[in-house]
C-alpha cells in the first residue's frame, strides 16, 4: 500500500449489511469523488489488486466498481497503467475580464448560442441600485454551448442604453458588443464576485440540470471607460460544464507591472543615455 | 401587479394536492430563491396581499410562510417597507490574488483557524506534475472562520520546500508566511481555476455541511518571483460562507495601466521638462 493510493482510498467505506450491493457502494464513492475533484483527472486509480487489499472486498467486486466507471465515462484504461481518472469536457472562462462568456467561450471554436427568454422594462430592483437610473431594461437570457445549456443570464440596463433592444438582434449574438457599437463606449471593468450555489427547481429545469446540483454563480456589474455603470448581472453557469480561469496578480501594492509599456520606457531611458553621453561630451 | 413582483414569483407554482401544507411549500419555493440568490438580498418581497392575489392562496397561508422564513432569519420585515430578503453572512475572498484565505480573511478581523489533518511525504500525484520535483510533501488542513470549518486545503509542495514543516507551526498560521520566511522567496504568481462542486460524504463531514452541498472549489498553482511553482492546492469552501471577489480588468490588450507607477512618470517627465527648459536657454 502506497501513500498515494492510501490517500484516494482514505475515509472509503463500505457496508456489508446495506441493500446496495458492494460494487455499487464502491462505484458511488469513487464516482462522487471524481465528480467533486478530490480525484483529479489524470490521476491513478488504485488497481483491482489494491482495491480488494485495502477494502477487503472480492476482486470481482473491484472489477465490477471499476467497469461501472469506465462505463460512464469517468474512468479509462490504459495498457500498463491500470485506471485512470479521465479528462473532463468543461469550458474555461476568464471571470476577471470584462468579456462576456459568449466571446470568450467563440474564441476556443465551438458553437454559442443565446436564446432571449425576456426582455422588460422594470424599475431598479434593490440589488441594481448601483444603476444611475431608476428605470431599467431587464433582459433574461439562456447560454448553450454546443447546443448545451449552460448558463442562465439576468441583466439590467438604464434604461436609456437598453431602449430599443430587441430579442432578435440579442439572439446568438453579444450585449456587450451590441452596447459597445450602438452607444460608442468601451465596456472596461467593474467588480464581480464568484458563488456556489444549488439549483432551485427553475434554474435546474432551464438549465438542464437537477434540482440542487451546483451551480457556478457569477454577479457584478460592468463599467464603461467613463466609470458609468452599464450593467448590473447574475449569470448561473452549470458547475459540471464550466469553470473559471483567474491569472493571479502580484498581492504586493506597487508591485504591478504593466508589460506593454515597457518598450516605450527603455526607448525613453535610451533617449535619456543619449542625452547624457551628449552632455557629457559637451561639458567635457 | 407590478413587473418587480411579477419577476419575483415567476415560475412559482403550489400545489394543492401535494401531501406538504400550501405554507411550507411556499416557504420551500422562496427559500430556495434567497438560497440560489434568484432572490438578492435586499430585495423586497411580495406582500400577503400580492401572493394571496398572484397564487391563489388565503392570506393566513401567505402570513405562515414569510414567519417561517422570517423565523429562519432568510428575511427581515421593516417597518412600512414590508418584507426584504435578509443580507447573508458571508466572507469574500480575492482569488486573483496570490495572498491565502487566512491572510485575507483576517484582515477583515475574523478569527480564522488553522487544524493540520495530515502532513505527509507522497510521490508527486499526475495533477501535480508543474512541480519540479518527483517527491512531495502532502498537506491536508482545515480552515475555521469564527470557529465554523469553511474550508479543507490539499496542499503538495516540492519536497525540498516541505521538508521540516511541522504540524505544530502549520497550525492557525499562514503556509505561504512560512515559505517566504524560511527559504526567503516571494509568492507573486500564479493560475487559478474555480467550480462548484457537490460535497460528497467526506467533505460534507469535514466541513460540516450535507452531502450535495454546493462547495467553491478553487485549485491552482502558486508561483515564487522567480517562476518557481512553490504549491500546487485544491481548497474546498463551503458555498453558504465564502464568496470570490474579483476586479475586472481591461480585457483590451496594451490598455493595462500601472497607476502605482504614474507619480515616478509624471516626476520623470517634470525632470525632462526642466532639462528641455535648461538646453533652450543654453541654446538660446
Amino acid at each position: 500500500m502506497d501513500a498515494h493510493t492510501d490517500w484516494v482510498l482514505e475515509d472509503l467505506c463500505l457496508d456489508p449489511q446495506a441493500r446496495e450491493p458492494l460494487h455499487a457502494q464502491l462505484a458511488t464513492a469513487l464516482r462522487d469523488r471524481i465528480r467533486d475533484r478530490r480525484l483529479q483527472p489524470g490521476e491513478d486509480l488504485p488497481t483491482e489488486v489494491q482495491l480488494q487489499s485495502q477494502l477487503g472486498i472480492s476482486r470481482s467486486v473491484a472489477r465490477q466498481a471499476m467497469s461501472t466507471l469506465v462505463a460512464e465515462g469517468l474512468v479509462s484504461r490504459s495498457r500498463g497503467r491500470g485506471s485512470v481518472v479521465s479528462p473532463r469536457g468543461q469550458h474555461h472562462r476568464l471571470a476577471h475580464r470584462a468579456a462576456g462568456l459568449s466571446s470568450q467561450i467563440a474564441e476556443t471554436g465551438v458553437e454559442v448560442g443565446t436564446q432571449v427568454l425576456s426582455l422588460d422594462r422594470m424599475r431598479r430592483p434593490a440589488h441594481a441600485e448601483q444603476l444611475a437610473e431608476a428605470e431599467t431594461v431587464y433582459l433574461e437570457r439562456l447560454r448553450s454551448i454546443d447546443g448545451l445549456p449552460a448558463a442562465y443570464i439576468r441583466t439590467w440596463l438604464p434604461a436609456s442604453l437598453g431602449e430599443g433592444l430587441t430579442s432578435k438582434e440579442l439572439t446568438d449574438s453579444s450585449l456587450h458588443r451590441i452596447l459597445e457599437t450602438r452607444h460608442a463606449i468601451t465596456l472596461t471593468g467593474g467588480s464581480r464576485q464568484v458563488r456556489a450555489v444549488a439549483a432551485d427547481a427553475e434554474l435546474a429545469r432551464l438549465l438542464g440540470t437537477r434540482q440542487g446540483a451546483p451551480l457556478l454563480l457569477l454577479e457584478g456589474v460592468t463599467t464603461a471607460s467613463d466609470g458609468t455603470v452599464v450593467e448590473v448581472f447574475s449569470t448561473w453557469h452549470r458547475g459540471d460544464l464550466i469553470a473559471f480561469d483567474l491569472d493571479v496578480e502580484d498581492s504586493a501594492p506597487g508591485a504591478a507591472s504593466a508589460p506593454e509599456r515597457l518598450p516605450a520606457l527603455q526607448e525613453a531611458q535610451q533617449t535619456a543615455q543619449r542625452l547624457a553621453e551628449q552632455l557629457h561630451r559637451l561639458t567635457r
